[in-house]
């Protein structure tokens, strides 16, 4: 373990939000606050604990503002919003939110389907949001569909690059999370595009990774971002997070997986793995979910 | 794709041995050919049919002669046999086999659980059945534990070197197979036993990586030996194969996991996935089966 001695990396728990929002029957906010208080206990710091955006669009993740409140009293915790544009960036802020995720779509179909707006209207909102965010306030930038996209198929790095030459600029220390939105990047792919990021953008504060495990590549693009110097990563506690738009297909990489690999590797992650799998197993269980990931039953099963 | 173009790997289809060996229920043996020759209609032609080994020990395996039998009959396929012992090894040829894969452990303890020898016994009946080797026989050496053993935990790369250092020059010019019996090598691990491999031993013709998904890291796995530069790959077609000793433990990786990585990384595998997704399908409905893998799930959910 010569090589990862002494590394660590950063796991965001994204299963509050992207985990939840496929989930037709509404979780109750008392059991989305208790959930957030047993991730936090398990060490899992970052915590992206909902979305503000259109309450008819996503009734799941309404109540978000009050999960939000509750996180004053969860020790330990980071909580991260999910934003689709100005209008809700300023009402996650008014709601008390420090810590703002900006999501737009590298592919305009894609960002027209999930915001509804175009792409250059988002980085014009992107824009504004920023030129008047208060201080102490941290911001990511999730970039969707930043290897494929539903509509369009495989996404081009220069794609990708042209739209970060107008991003990062906005504000270079906003951490940048090269989302996965289909599960459909390969490992190779995943180093090109961080190596040119790296190389393009060498100003840009840190980059992270958002990854899906519906073709079971989530770790093995984990690793390929790892190994290119990535070291915050999205997952999602019991693999939470299939797409409502593909049944059958899962959801995100699941966040146990990722803490036993790096586990594994000896590279440290804070989180407590043995205390994160009853909570994985419970999440998996929420009714109307669709849950993902391995290590849970095979931690489970064996008695090893 | 550019790093990858003009690439192939070479797939070996285990499922008819390791997937099938943990199953109660007898899969008649017509199934089993009708299953090969389904398989090998896919494009897979390295497939690992059986092994010869103690009927007692695994009755499910006990019609391999017979379906080694079978398989002049189905066009391109190139069957291989796993034998554990000189015994055996012999038998696999007087039933006529070319191909076979002796299977030793480098963990003395598992070597003794699996094949019942000291690992020193193992290595002298290999050199014997070697010496004796007819022309013509293609051999493969399949090393268990050489990342992880499920008594004694975590193997040392020193130690397969070691075991290696006697049974290369017993063979040069067999296949060298490194097992990932439990499924616990990380791509860290794998990137850097491999590459000590490669370094040590110039003089072997060629190396392979059994993968397991138990944890979910198989494709991370074959990943970080394919950038090492390893071009075998051992999969099971709905990725059966969960140890009888774990429930709830997933099998190898998925061959259909496997060509989807490869056909997303513009890497040739020679396996049509669209016939393959159908086939592994009705694997995974095998009576007693414990399927795994990704890409038939999301492939056959979704339309696209």
């Amino acid at each position: 373990m010569a090589e990862a001695a002494g590394q660590s990396v950063e796991i965001v728990e994204v299963g509050p939000r992207d985990g939840y929002q496929g989930i037709g029957p509404f979780i109750p906010t008392a059991t989305k606050i208790a959930f957030l208080e047993r991730l936090a206990a398990t060490g899992l710091w970052r915590i992206e604990i909902g979305s503000f955006v259109s309450a008819t669009a996503l009734p799941q993740l309404s109540d978000t503002a009050e999960v939000l409140g509750a996180c004053a009293g969860i020790a330990g915790i980071r909580p991260q919003v999910l934003v689709p544009n100005e209008k809700y960036g300023r009402a996650a802020l008014a709601a008390g939110s420090t810590f703002l995720a900006f999501v737009l779509s590298v592919s305009e179909a894609h960002n027209r389907s999930n915001v509804r707006r175009h792409l250059l209207e988002s980085v014009e909102e992107y824009r504004r949001l920023i030129a008047a965010l208060p201080d102490g306030i941290d911001v990511r930038l999730n970039l969707a569909t930043s290897f494929d996209c539903p509509f369009d198929g495989r996404v081009a790095e220069a794609d990708v690059l042209a739209l970060l030459e107008e991003l990062v600029p906005i504000l270079p220390d906003a951490e940048i999370c090269l989302c996965d939105t289909t599960g459909r990047a390969s490992p190779d792919h995943v180093e090109r595009l961080v190596a040119a990021c790296h190389a393009r953008f060498p100003q840009a504060r840190r980059w992270a990774l958002h990854a899906h495990d519906t073709y079971g590549l989530g770790l093995a693009n984990v690793y390929a971002a790892w190994k290119q110097g990535i070291r915050v990563f999205d997952a999602s506690f019991g693999g939470l997070g299939g797409c409502p738009f593909a049944p059958g297909a899962t959801g995100n990489v699941a966040t146990e997986d990722l803490a036993w690999m790096f586990r594994r590797m000896g590279v440290a992650t804070g989180v407590d793995l043995d205390a994160l799998v009853p909570v994985a197993c419970d999440g998996a269980a929420i009714p109307g979910g669709l849950p993902g990931g391995r290590v849970r039953h095979a931690l489970t099963a064996s008695a090893r």
